[in-house]
């Protein structure tokens, strides 16, 4: 079964609102198996909604429409889809009623615009709405579905798990549709084209589950989405596909879903039981900031410390003035010193530390825009690690703040590994 | 002229990101007086894709299409744009030399995947792309013009800036077509009820400028939108209403359009001739992380600490034990200490602090999940202050962080007064 979205209003279309509707029930259809290749915003037009609406209905089975259902004059969908469905609109008495004793409890004046929402699609079924009084309909002449919910997040969301994802899970099972399951896995250390080559051969051959490379901003994505019967055959195709992934990219593969590389460090220092302190210099307490938007960060997390000038990098992280004089704030020997700082200033189990230039202003030949040292070191010995990033400033801090988080993830790694080995 | 966006992209279909690159693009174009009556999303299939910009064309002047660029096998815009333009596809010269001298500079294998990107719709031109390596396009074929740009926001907003934007702009003054302008009044220290109950009479009675208030995380902006034959007009009719919201908001106004508060601080130090250090506590690093995105920020920005431990507090910022043991971590006395701290480790001109629950945990009766301090403290005195603040985690932490902000701003806006009047 196709379904297609149509989110209505002007504010979408100028920018003022961004459609988180369509992520939601976009996200929710293809779990139950729904397949949806359209979604198309129209403005609060009569006439250029029953338009797409028509070529929408050409190409997809249902049609779910959001918006344009409140009382004002440019909530227009029941009149368009009246008229892309050849019918006229009636007034449906329980909504009616519904209107009329929400005004009499709240003693407000029943206005005609009020009354208007009850106004649906002659042949059309109320789609109940339990947290508003604008009800959202449905309608089906012959292979043509049209659902309608109003755009109000709330009332849309308790909408359409109330009534329309059951009805649509009911219409996908009966012909057999598959359910898809989305599984992300997250890399680091490795840009979206070096992950693809690695493993090309996998996505050329594999069809189910498929699998799409992402780039984020400092991160790639690899997404593998499989389509089966049921949730636990959909899990089974995937695994393997997985298992073969994590194989070959390895460490490269540091999280899956939701799991953010700060919630994954994290995780591994309360396991091992550590303790961390950061030095920043280019990212400002970006890494500071995502280590503890993590709920009991204050676990392992003592400090950040963004020591932007030399002075401070001098007086709170006792980086020797020779360094900085001999090899420049932004350097391999710099980062060492300002991660063995940090580490000493709090007593941490672990430094880390970033330095770099972040731009626009500040590069030379010698040390251009981008690059970046970060450092880690603990009781057996320090890395750092040089990197060239780029980007507009806030680019490189982030990819400055992942580079340094990613060292941290190996150094815990590894760590782990030396443990379970003993 | 009429401008159509369409969105290309499986993970939009999927629900698993939020179109926030056609809000953008809808924004600026409205700004432009260009006319966006529909916005169409598809997948990463190039039939669908084709079959889609054919609809397209058929209705709007020109389509500018955001996605399926890249390198991989699933980008497919390119040419799915041939196929509906009737034209094949080519290597472009420029594109491919940008690719391959990229490859060498960072020393990566020139990839086959990686020379993709330089292939366009014959006749195209290419719209160079400053921060990346995928270019995009614009070819134009009798009355038809599809644009496309890649999904990446970083990208696809820096060519639209540079390139499309201009050309779309100068298109349109072609038409005569009404300009729109938009003002946006930014407002930390005020919540959007009471900013619409203070400005609600002329809420009510503008037509032109319109005036719409916006709830952000941290702050709310108010948006005048004017109508005119040209943008000096459409200026004009906004001036009068933007000095009387002013006049009435006084000191929570305080910047316009893209001037975040880090960035009025930033210049407002810089001006003074001050410099500033941080202490933070529940925000973990991010107002250091805020100040630090301001370019030129090393002018006036010395270092942040955050300080998440209590030990830290007391042996960075000699925090008193016993300030923290008799009024706990969270507390009015502890803010100004870590501000005095602060300053007096780093020699700053003001210190500034925050501290606070940031939840989900460690809230108590006494002192409640959102409870936070901020403190400013310079040569003349401190000044600390209390907040209940709501939300998440993340809520509480942007919140606490614009707390702090808007602190450090009303002294300096105090300074500024007091200098003026000596």
């Amino acid at each position: 079964m196709q379904v297609e979205l149509v989110s209505v209003g002007t504010e979408l279309l100028l920018g003022q609102i961004v459609d988180t509707n369509a992520a939601f029930l976009a996200a929710k259809l293809s779990e139950l198996g729904v397949n949806v290749y359209h979604k198309t915003t129209v403005g609060d037009n009569a006439e250029r909604l029953a338009a797409a609406l028509r070529i929408s209905l050409g190409r997809s089975d249902v049609v779910l429409a959001t918006g344009g259902l409140g009382p004002t004059e440019d909530d227009i969908t029941a009149a368009a889809v009246a008229q892309a469905m050849g019918v006229g609109l009636v007034q449906d008495e329980e909504a009616s009623e519904k209107i009329r004793s929400f005004a009499r409890a709240r003693g407000v004046k029943l206005l005609d615009s009020l009354l208007k929402q009850a106004w649906v699609p002659d042949g059309a079924e109320v789609v109940p709405n339990p947290v508003g009084t604008a009800p959202g309909f449905l309608i089906s002449r012959g292979s043509a579905t049209v659902i309608a919910l109003p755009g109000v997040p709330t009332e849309m969301r308790a909408m359409a798990e109330q009534t329309v994802f059951p009805y649509l899970a009911a219409q996908a099972a009966r012909e057999g549709a598959a359910v898809i399951v989305s599984r992300v896995l997250r890399l680091a250390g490795m840009g979206e084209s070096q992950a693809e080559a690695e493993i090309s051969d996998l996505i050329r051959a594999q069809t189910n589950p498929t699998i799409a490379p992402l780039a984020k901003t400092h991160e790639v994505f690899l997404r593998l989405t499989a389509r089966a019967p049921n949730r636990a055959a959909a899990v089974k195709l995937i695994q393997p596909v997985e298992a073969e992934i994590r194989r070959r990219l390895a460490d490269h593969v540091y999280g899956a879903d939701d799991e953010s590389l700060e919630a994954v460090v994290g995780n591994m220092l309360r396991t091992a039981g550590r303790t961390l302190a950061v030095a920043e210099s280019c990212t400002g307490g970006l890494i500071g900031h995502r280590l503890t938007s993590v709920p009991g960060s204050s676990d392992y997390f003592l400090a950040s410390l963004a020591t932007y000038s030399n002075e401070s990098k001098v007086d709170l992280l006792a980086v020797p003035q020779e360094t900085i004089r001999e090899h420049g704030a932004v350097s391999a020997e710099t980062a060492a010193a300002m991660a063995a700082g940090v580490r000493r200033a709090t007593g941490a189990d672990i430094g880390l530390s970033v330095t770099g230039i972040a731009g626009p202003e500040g590069g030379t030949p010698a040390k251009p825009v981008g690059l970046v040292y970060a450092a880690r070191t603990d009781a057996d010995g320090t890395v750092t690690e040089e990197l060239r990033l780029r980007g507009d400033r806030l680019m490189i801090k982030e990819r400055a703040a992942q580079t340094a988080l990613y060292l941290l993830y190996r150094g815990l790694k590894a760590l782990r590994t030396a443990e379970v080995a003993k």
